[in-house]
């Protein structure tokens, strides 16, 4: 190539750039907890708010991932570990981008989403999505608890799996005592304060 | 939730919505090639000029993939083929988000390109970097030919692995007779003509 020696350094694109462009900031909302807690009525709601506010957003969760990238892991820890390592491997190039991603998982280790955490850095931020299990039970949106309590579903989290609640999450959105509209809002008003938006 | 039974489909934010939010559209440019044919070179050129032009990118390569996603794969051909499995995965999101998605390896195996491109459809630009394996030896920017010439890498496409030609690669790029800004234009002016940009 006659060109070859084009220095790299001066027409690498960054984060900044690509961030500068977006007119927002690439970071990471990891929506955690149990299923039937809300995770993904809240991360959809603010991925509809964001965009009415021109923001660029992506969400990620068992529809596109789960079928796709991850077509290969079960239920066992071991898989749910490789599953959320990719994940966090995954939102890190997003974020990277300068994409503001939603990732709405149960992610039940205290230790694969401090992996995440470390990984991604400052642009991390963990939202506890809480609700109690019988309250989950009772809304069980998919009827997966139902499938659970008669033994149709292994390694259930919150009944034959376990679930480690974040001890110190950026956010906690308390669904049994809070709407959608107040958690979406919350989110949102920390992306504000935090200069993501 | 007070509010749980908002309707999902109305809320939800799809590749479209986020294409007219960039004004573009979301599309895998895939360069494969020989080690020191150009791909990379040229993908960065790109992404340089299409940041120019205000287009949101994002460009995958080895630095970004082999040392976070797919750190746990080696260059077998079983791995290889994981590797170019997960990168389609990843590409397929990043175009579903809007995003000009480059992505420079070597992807040898025509099967897998193949696979890929069944995958993300319309969307996928399978880039084809041309150059005889002496002239890549002759430039051997990493010093990869010389040392797999002396037997120090298992597995180097085109010496002890093989490389499958594109059949019908949307562009050719033949860095032999074409230089970097030449490759660059002709990539940018498919992409305008196909209304991508």
């Amino acid at each position: 190539m006659k060109n070859e020696n084009i220095l790299k350094h001066k027409t690498k694109i960054h984060k900044e750039d690509r961030e500068n462009l977006l007119k927002q900031k690439g970071c990471v909302l990891w929506f955690t907890g149990l299923s039937g807690s809300g995770k993904s009525t809240i991360a959809s709601k603010i991925e509809y708010n964001l965009h009415k506010m021109e923001k660029l957003t992506y969400l990620m969760d068992g529809d596109n991932i789960r079928l796709g990238l991850n077509i290969d892991l079960d239920f066992s820890p071991e898989s749910r570990n490789e599953n959320i390592r990719r994940i966090g491997e995954v939102s890190l190039l997003f974020a990277d981008c300068g994409i503001i991603t939603l990732v709405s998982f149960i992610s039940p280790y205290r230790a694969m989403r401090n992996s995440v955490r470390e990984k991604i850095g400052q642009s991390f931020i963990e939202i506890f999505v809480k609700a109690d299990i019988n309250i989950c039970r009772q809304r069980d949106p998919k009827g997966l608890y139902l499938k659970a309590d008669k033994g149709e579903i292994d390694e259930f989290t919150g009944i034959s799996a376990p679930y480690e609640e974040p001890l110190k999450p950026e956010i906690v959105l308390d669904t049994e005592k809070m709407s959608v509209d107040e958690s979406v809002e919350k989110v949102i008003d920390y992306l504000k304060k935090g200069y993501f938006i």
